[in-house]
């Protein structure tokens, strides 16, 4: 049986080994949309002393793959871009969610926020590719 | 004292934790140019069983901060993009390279080709913002 | 004396051969927000007979341009991308608008959005690097 | 007939008002590879004096959708970006020539540099959308 939209970031979370491993926990979740947080280990930071890049673009990669699959089609990334705004700290708590978000027959298209409170830290732009194969209860 | 080229990317290593978590070794370094490499683990998927694309993203992105630091000053990642060319497996060893760099005043460019023995996974490009500060020995 | 916020899109268009050659008009502006439009002309198509990518670019990069203005200082592009979302015909009305906006010390950062009625046809982020340069009445 | 590779291009020119009005003129092609070239005129330039940024970014576009065309299939741009390097005077002559090409079956990646004389001035990377109709001599 299909998965109902909200059902699959959930459904993907549980077999995601690393943003298991980031600390990744789904916030809100609704069609076209998927709202995630996780806090800044000592084990995600760079040689200067600050949240690694690829940490925030983890964060906001997850984002974009949940929301793009709660269409119910596996979507797979093809193009990514972030812009880092401002270095985050161990313990800082960072949230991302798709905020625009546009589907067509074969690709799909977002717009994510990172925020640390109320202050945008970074901007993330994706490009799914969606393929014909749907979210199942038994995947 | 300021550090030579080829040692900096080695001392950033050396403090940097995610950068170890991940398992990243430097192959090669040369003033403008770092080619780093690493094992896709188990704990690096993502919920359709391939490497998530944060992963290939932060190797891409360390070989990108390496590259950019070695010209001496601290130089900071502003922008980049990725395209997720092929899906990644466990076991695969992934390198990533700076293969076009272009330094101006206060930024710098580079495009970073990443790897699967000859086949190409994924091509990113980023933008620095370098500041005034150099890498010394004793940071 | 330094121009107002509204003011500076409006002399950056008198100035601006390019945006002047498309057709581009200013239809709202204020500090950190510029919205433009434009119509496709015959001589604005590719080879399929569709807006070439160069033209939707350009309304959004002059839109982003405009935006990044206003806030007084001389601010150059540093990094744009763009997904195009939906082929353009001749005659169609576009509008490109700065619908997310971050501004830092040296950089700026905005999203925008181009849409044809309430349909979006593109979607664009892009970088800017503020000079310490400002807009005068006689520059 | 299907057309050969490095027909493409030149027919693509030939259908293409907005890349005639540039004055792109194509270098060197074949296949999975395009070199073009063009002067920046007056009416390219922005309230900066410089060439809008749309100018380099539409010839880098076109040499990279004459590049993703050489393959025989119509492909169509999904997502572009450009890091703007170095500001264009009027009567600089910039070519722009894809440098790194991969292709697979519904997707193409090219890196595209855009030089003035040896000069790197901008650096792009695209994705195409590779669709099922080929390009015959009497499209």
């Amino acid at each position: 049986m299909p998965l109902l939209p909200e059902q699959i970031p959930h459904k993907m979370l549980s077999q995601d080994a690393y943003s298991t491993w980031l600390g990744i926990e789904i916030l809100e979740c609704e069609i076209g949309r998927c709202k995630v947080g996780m806090t800044i280990r000592k084990d995600m930071l760079n040689s200067m002393n600050k949240a690694h890049g690829g940490i925030s673009y983890s964060l906001a990669d997850t984002a974009f793959g949940f929301a793009a699959n709660t269409h119910g089609k596996y979507a797979v990334s093809i193009e990514t871009s972030i812009n880092h705004i401002e270095a985050l700290d161990e313990g800082d708590y960072i949230v991302a969610e798709s905020v625009i978000e546009n589907v067509k027959n074969k690709l799909g298209f977002n717009i994510i926020e990172v925020k640390r409170g109320e202050e945008l830290v970074a901007l993330f732009k994706g490009v799914v590719y969606r393929t014909s194969k749907s979210w199942e209860e038994n995947d």
